[in-house]
């Protein structure tokens, strides 16, 4: 009780969980907490869960509410941060223009605010594991989907409609494989762990041979990207070609970044990364090289991100610090 | 004589002819001058040919060397502009490391400041025609190759090496046609001037039948983007579906621009866009806005550029106030 408001929480959500995570004042993560979405309850279920689950970190600190100076919240989809108001959110059912700051700092009796969720990882790949240095730099989260956060001379950048850093929606195959956004050929709908699993469905169900079946069965059923690296580590041809495809493509999308954004540092998070990390970074990283402009790719810093499944709830806190400072 | 170095010169220089331009403190353009680039005599006859271009564009003005502020110049390739030094143009022989700005600064005795061309016309257009509106705008210029602009809050943003923009070397079609950069698919291998001939040659050799050969021979010689405009408003469907493929992969192009930067005006510029503006531009924003993910086109601009050839002479007089300014 000595300390008042002098620490921050971070919050990661999506479709299936809530993560939140207690930050000192020098960002040091003391505590977390998980609980189930709980999506197809909707919104205000789904707000009220994120309250309990915050609640529950704090809890599990020793804290009081007392001692949270602000809570800095990632939410997956189109978010407008002045008015914490989450826009639009595709995979989370009833998300429409949805008061996400107003209801939550009422449940909470904090301070709230609200970002979408790559741009907030990417704040926290900048500032706790970048240390701030980079004057450029960009982040590429790959998992269900893909997508991207931008630092433009050391802040975040987010363009005329907040909508810049929608990496997973480059076209990299003008008449490939469709995306859920409806067009074809997008970087996610090559590379995303969607598009990687889709692509090992249909090979198996035209009656391809893979070691991933004597384990999870002729279905498939509860596929997670740790499985895939288990069956290229066992030797399954088959398997170790589709990651590799999807790692030239992320390749030639990092390239194509470089060429344009020309960034100190790509940063490549998200949960299939960090599954896949030795199998696709080399890939990736020779990929992107071989397509960046000659002098281009000098001096720059092409990596895994080392924060993981914590660059959400890290990001939120830097999110919850730096907004604080401004008000 | 009244007036002591009060105007400033923009200079365009590429593979086959220099350009130059007198402007008043008020950004109008008061006098040109043309001569061709003859590249092939090396750096050092070229710099002196720009130079002799200079000063035929201030006598057209009946003004002499001591009424010039500043010149400012883009050259086709990598520039380092605080050395004033063209480090490589893949189009001008012996172009390595070319102390540009001291070279012609020694001829002319006047102050000169180098940039990359594409650079430097999207100064022109965002400082005339845009008029230093729009926070984040792009430009992308077509013609022999494909190059782009960019502006970020105001400024012109050329990344951690100075490289940033480069849109003709984005991939669109992995595994597509070869790009003068070694790789495969680039935009400009799918849609620059360079790549649509070369696609009429081959299907013209093929025995593709067209307006074209009637008026060039079925060599095709001197082929100009304005020749395929005729060819297409006399009813020539080859060259339309020629145009049309360019422009959707424009389109896409652009599209992707808006997902990665989304800024709030797009222009495209260069002689291929210039000659088959009414053919083109339709398709380019159809498309562009059909592959931009919702609201992140909501009240963006796409346009053609209205400063057309004079592009890259309006944006060394911007650069060269600029630069003066800063000074």
């Amino acid at each position: 009780m000595a300390e008042p408001a002098s620490h921050f929480i971070g919050v990661d959500f999506g479709g299936t969980k809530i993560y939140a995570g207690v930050f000192d004042a020098s960002l040091e993560c003391i505590g977390t907490a998980r609980m189930s979405t709980k999506a197809p309850r909707g919104p205000e279920a789904v707000i009220h869960r994120i309250a309990r689950c915050v609640a529950d970190a704090v809890d599990e600190c020793d804290l009081d509410a007392k001692a949270i100076a602000g809570v800095g919240i990632g939410a997956p989809g189109a978010v407008d941060p002045q008015a914490g108001k989450v826009v639009f959110a595709p995979n989370l059912p009833g998300w429409k223009d949805i008061l996400l700051k107003k209801q939550l700092e009422q449940e909470l009796g904090m301070r709230v605010f609200a970002e979408n969720d790559c741009n907030v990882s990417m704040l926290g790949v900048y500032q706790v594991e970048l240390k701030a240095k980079p004057k450029h730099a960009l982040g590429i989260f790959m998992g269900t989907g893909i997508g991207g956060g931008v630092v433009i001379n050391g802040e975040a950048y987010s363009g005329f409609n907040r909508a810049a850093g929608e990496v997973g929606h480059m076209v990299l195959q003008v008449g490939g494989p469709e995306c859920g956004c409806g067009n074809h050929g997008c970087f996610e709908a090559l590379a995303s762990r969607t598009a990687i699993f889709k692509r090992i469905h249909t090979a198996v169900k035209q009656g391809q041979k893979t070691i991933l079946t004597d384990r999870l069965g002729k279905d498939l059923e509860d596929m997670r990207s740790g499985d895939l690296r288990k069956a290229i580590r066992k030797g399954d041809k088959f398997v170790a070609k589709v990651i590799e495809d999807a790692a030239i493509h992320t390749g030639v999308a990092v390239g194509n970044l470089l060429n344009l954004f020309n960034p100190e540092v790509v940063v490549l998070g998200g949960g299939l990364i960090e599954a896949l990390e030795d199998e696709m970074m080399p890939i990736i990283t020779a990929t992107a090289l071989d397509h960046a402009l000659p002098g281009t790719a000098k001096g720059i810093d092409i990596r895994a991100c080392t924060l993981g499944d914590d660059a959400g709830i890290t990001g939120g806190a830097v999110l919850a610090q730096r907004s604080v400072k401004k008000a």
